[in-house]
């Protein structure tokens, strides 16, 4: 006799109870149980439940085009795929994001949850498996081998538009601050020493270059991920899939998502190769390593404010220390610098697991999609955080800036072409070491005359190149 | 006027309105704002809370033995401290885990939250801080740049404490696995080559060996870890601390956490160095890589069973497909080597979060803490499930093991002693050609009298060394 | 009075003897003595010499054209550059292959060369640099900061025609394999557990699609390392560059070399990012990573003979084992294993040295440089041996590999459409534990009558999609 | 008949010509043509050959009092192997330092070069291996499996001699410099924010106290490699060898070698793992991390002199640039930092190396050994320049430093226990806002007299703890 809150499944191993109110089933319990490592489940990435929903939707349509599915079991399919859209049952999606068996479970946990809220759709108890099937129907022309691969795709494209908007904001709010700065004299840096001159808008302009490029290499990797294995099936044999599944269905939810999706040309390859996630994170971890050096520019330029560059002020977000009363920390870009340490170590990760995968199939596909949905996410998130708590409000000290250029030794570099490499070491030494300016020493030495010096050491003419 | 449900508090930047019933106050709400990564909190780290309330009791009880805090303060604080540690207000750390601000916002959550504990044991309301305050008497002799690092390297010798049962745990079960099977001959193989006998119990034992050796490295690892900072304060000279204090709150810390921790000798380079959680994070790295050399073991030894090696059977804990029935896979080993890699992962974000620390102190310590709790807790459920529900479970299959050795052109090894490297070759290469066995080839050859060769191959003599 | 065999030079730091046949000079000489890191030097890596002649002669091209350097200088650099590019000086290309000073001392040692053998062709004496100064002259227009990253870009494609040349060479190896075992019906295998038929064919084909893609990759990564700074100097400013000389310099590089090159939109970004980098170093990662896949794979199926999977024999290319006669290793897939290992700690290693770029310029492009050829020529030799040693001579085990599939409990899966999973699970177990044909439990238990059953296993039906 | 310049040797592929003068044989041509890799050979790293010689040579000895080996070619053996210790015969040692085959070659290689050279001492032509023969009689009572892991943990050993050295002199001259500032007071920093006042000396004894730790970690990791697996031949079961075998040959190694060496407990264990390879990169990497660290602070408070910190001076040890005349730059920190990405890389590759080993061996180390050996040797290379050319020249800007201290809002700290966070608060903020010094403010709004002010305002007060 069944106990009053619980309903009994069976799988290859035997029966178990489930919970009454649970629409997950048996093979959802064995994951439970097998895989109690993080705490997080899938649940907590909706992006990638809502891949899983219209895949199973686009896959019965599919099925029913193809005569495979009655038209009743078609409808309630799709109508309990189109709630979990709606956002209705993400807490059912309970497998942890670590998991073994190649994200069988993650599988196993959609097609049980959406034949349960099926059941319940077309007046059926929970559990009651004879009427619509999580395997024979929920499942049918698929296997994990395809549905979870492209899954993770599919969720990995819906996650990049927000990383790709969230980019395109700070880059435009680089180009903000660029335009605002661009009459700012400073002396530029390299090797952390004093080198020549240039504007702080020239600086502020180089992260939003950077940014455009990065943004141009996301785009190309997301295109790589837009092609997927539906109808491969176990192996990429398609065994037990009609000729013709492939292509409806990729159709389908192409149409389904607005996405520009396509069948892999090779379903056997397709199957095995995590070299478009391998790829995708490389670009994600190209974004973090540039986006860690623009936080560290920030926080060397804003460093001080008395023993330091102390050339522009990043805004005060927080007292920055429990006993040093007044301090503001650059505490924005350092959120920004650790997530890119984040991401450059998921990427470690991902490369470890894609290498791991062997003949047929790459078992470790669930944590190269939890590590590549992490590295989005964060990435997502310092981006805005940067740009609104950071970037937004940076203000330069412009007096500072301008005083230190006239001063400066690396004016002689200018000098190179008209007094030749090895007199204008000699000046720039002696100002160095004299205190005083360029100008007044090659004055001074009689290495050129005033109205040519002046001229050389113009502005303009020491931020880009002219006619010599 | 106030609102009704809130309360107002100010810092530097201002004033802002706190929720009545939080216990956290202004300097947390700013965190709250500045840091929107993970949705992660700190208070999902027990071991972190748990070793901040140890701390801070500890350090407002030095306080009181300095002259320093009243008795009141101390006691309302200690008790705050108390209830804390007894699991009450973990919801109220809420904190991302992935912070700027080299932790401050972790210290300033911990001060707000016990200040407000001990207010409303004091009979105060929340926030009103002239009776109590989080800086001046919470945080007294304290700064984030001690109680941060001190605090996660308490959270991280809690936390291994459960690390270490679960190797001892799992190191048992292949210990009795290697009793069980220490009679089963096969053939051992290099490079996936088949090469010479052993027992599948001598196999097993060299895992049990393996994670002793594991488990001495990180017991040394964890020893370095009880070298905490208190006492060091901003930058480890000690501002306003007594000098006695770092002393004091040290003993008090071990005696109440019954740990065995130290003042570091030079508080100035404890306050910068991480060195100590590189190292960690390496003997963590090293488990995770032996733990995941075991399982590809496993899951090699297992293969098949009609095209692989499938000496070992593990136990099925699930259906292994949506699609192939009966398929069962080897989805333990699987989920351990996956923790494996994020390990891996992790301990490249410690390192490079290590390497970025600049000066006197390393403001990316939150990073560091995150990846090296993640990969203790993942490493600890990785451990017990591996031993549950998988290497207490495996049985061998000792016909095939048996059978395939009396075959195996390996033992040809064993003649190198008595007829030479060269012709050891050419009988071990007619074995395989004409599928015959070893011995059947040296005596038909004439290398040796058939009551030696039987000597030569008994398995005794075959699996361990004997006097020659 | 000079001694005999040595000439004087100076440099800001003062005077040093220099051996007289030297080509190089006195900054040469300080980089001999401060980076005595590896005892390798720039000179083995000749794609680096020869763009770095390409450059030079480019550059004195471009500033003969705009009138700044004499039409005898030009021709004596020119002709210097193309004894360079003729191979006859390598050797004089002395720097350690790792050296501070962001390449500054491979430029040097590149102007030195360039000048004296320039002065040998004029009839003066090295170090007459009255007559052609290594910086005035030969170092003209340009910087360390553009002329450095430009060389490495252009060393980079250089070297990639020849793993572009190695990849397609295996990839037609793999193709040839393909179709020589199209015909050979096997086991596939997920999670190295028996999974459902292929054909070995169609196993050998996903290694040439696999190949296929990342010869794309590449492609698409190189063609972004074409963009070059030649005109950026210092920072990027082009400070003491004509406005014309960026254009020019590139379209003579372009030229000369034969190579699709572009001047960077934005000089000052151009000249601080390492992006590109990343990303190429990121596509090679993915090869790596696929490679080291694939050679996994061999190594598995050709493990035993005895007792592993035996479905292909590796050509034998040594002698396995010193101690055991006639075992034979997969030794060339082993050391493309390894090369993969290295190239993704090559990965690492560049991605940190990207990171810490600061500011205007990466001072840590000497790693990089040396990483990304490590990994290049790495790589192109392990495909070289892959193909030559290993690919081309495997051989299949067509009997064996035959039988096992007529045998196999993976037939099942076949039979999902038509008795269901929960059928076709009781079949598969009852298979393997009485060790009986799929086929024969079927009949016995009447699910399917044996004309249909024929049918639904043949050979073409189980391998692919098909009419449902 | 044969060429004259030949000789002939066979192994189980064939026959081939071996160039009369070499003193390798037939398995060294196979890796030869097996591994055209690198083009750096085994013979590069000498404390490699050293440590194969050691071991042929204690084998010998070992095998004798067995009563194994005659003495006469034990005697030719051993006299072999001390040509080699005394260097001569290096350049035979050929293959590529990145092979396949576990290290079979180089174990080939050595036992061939051992026997032709004493051959030619026993007056015999080279390849008359009828004689003595370079397994039945070199390689007597071992296997690559045992010999090779041995001689990299040997020759590690003596490796890390230098790297031990090289470090403490450079902790030696930090301690100089550290007593040499001991007075100089500065502003410390915290997130590159000015913080409190230290001393220049406290600083840089920073740098002593985490070198000594470094020190002591590469000193135990050092102890556990002293654990060698001589005697377990093919797969630690110690076939072929006899029992008291592996007791001899490590008692003889070790008083031939002087070092601490050991028998590993459990042979077959040892055989397998790599797990002493992991802990010892792994500490590799820490020092790497810290002494990165260190070099980054060198450079940051050297930057400037006009635009950056300013604090102290690097000795110039080259011209700068190529262009801007004058210029000094960090170059020696600089090789330092990419000596520690390439340290950080090589343990990625390292541990990627040593999660693949399988079953009874790790076909995988020799790019341990590669890798291993290339982050000693250049970490030790790194530490001799950064003494030599950089620390022990280094000087500080007295004065600048200490009138930063005195107008530093960072002195507001010190007032906490006095004023409390809250009005140390606002005197910083009106410090920064209005350029005044602490003191004034504190003094104008009368929260302190002066006496008291003073008092707590004292350098030895504000640079470490005192009474309260």
């Amino acid at each position: 006799m069944t106990k009053p809150n619980v309903r009994i499944e069976h799988d290859l191993l035997g029966e178990r109870e489930i919970p009454s109110d649970a629409y997950w089933g048996i093979h959802t319990l064995r994951a439970l149980e097998n895989y109690p490592i993080t705490g997080k489940t899938i649940g907590t990435y909706p992006d990638l439940v809502f891949a899983l929903a219209h895949i199973k939707k686009a896959s019965a349509l599919a099925n029913l085009e193809l005569g495979l599915l009655s038209k009743d079991k078609t409808k309630f399919i799709s109508e309990a795929c189109d709630l979990i859209l709606a956002g209705k049952y993400h807490s059912e999606f309970v497998v942890d994001v670590i998991q073994g068996g190649a994200g069988t479970s993650t599988n196993m946990n959609a097609n049980e949850v959406i034949t349960n809220i099926a059941l319940e759709l077309a007046g059926h108890p929970k559990g009651d498996y004879h009427f619509l099937h999580p395997l024979n129907d929920v499942n049918m022309s698929q296997s994990t081998n395809d549905v979870y691969p492209s899954s993770i795709k599919l969720a990995a494209v819906f996650s990049i538009r927000g990383l790709l908007e969230a980019l395109e904001s700070l880059q435009m709010s680089f180009r903000k601050k660029s335009e605002e700065f661009k009459d700012i004299l400073k002396i530029g840096r390299t090797q952390l020493q004093d080198a020549v001159p240039m504007t702080l808008g020239q600086e502020f302009s180089t992260y939003e270059v950077m940014l455009g490029e990065d943004i141009s290499r996301l785009k190309e990797a997301t295109s790589l991920i837009g092609e997927i294995n539906l109808g491969a099936t176990a192996i990429g044999t398609g065994i037990n899939t009609d000729i013709r599944y492939s292509k409806i269905v990729t159709d389908i939810l192409a149409k389904q998502t607005g996405f520009d999706l396509n069948a892999a040309p090779n379903l056997i390859e397709a199957t095995q190769d995590t070299g478009a996630f391998v790829q995708l994170s490389g670009v994600l971890k190209r974004i973090a390593t540039k986006l860690s050096k623009v936080c560290n520019d920030l926080r060397l330029l804003s460093s001080g404010p008395q023993g330091g560059f102390n050339e522009i002020n990043l805004p005060a977000k927080a007292a920055g220390s429990s006993i040093m009363p007044g301090k503001v920390n650059p505490i924005i870009p350092e959120v920004v610098n650790q997530i890119a340490y984040e991401v450059i170590g998921n990427d470690i990760t991902i490369t470890m697991a894609a290498e791991a995968g062997q003949l047929q199939l790459n078992a470790f596909e669930p944590i190269i999609a939890h590590s590549l949905f992490k590295s989005i996410e964060h990435l997502t998130a310092g981006c805005k955080t940067l740009e609104t708590n950071c970037v937004s409000g940076i203000t330069a000290n412009r007096e500072l800036l301008e005083a230190r250029v006239k001063t400066s030794a690396g004016l002689a570099t200018a000098l190179n072409p008209y007094i030749g490499y090895e007199n204008a070491t000699l000046v720039a030494k002696r100002a160095l070491a004299e205190n005083r300016s360029v100008e007044s020493i090659v004055l001074e030495l009689g290495l050129l005359e005033e109205k040519k010096l002046k001229e050389i050491l113009r502005p303009e003419i020491l931020t880009s190149p002219h006619s010599l």
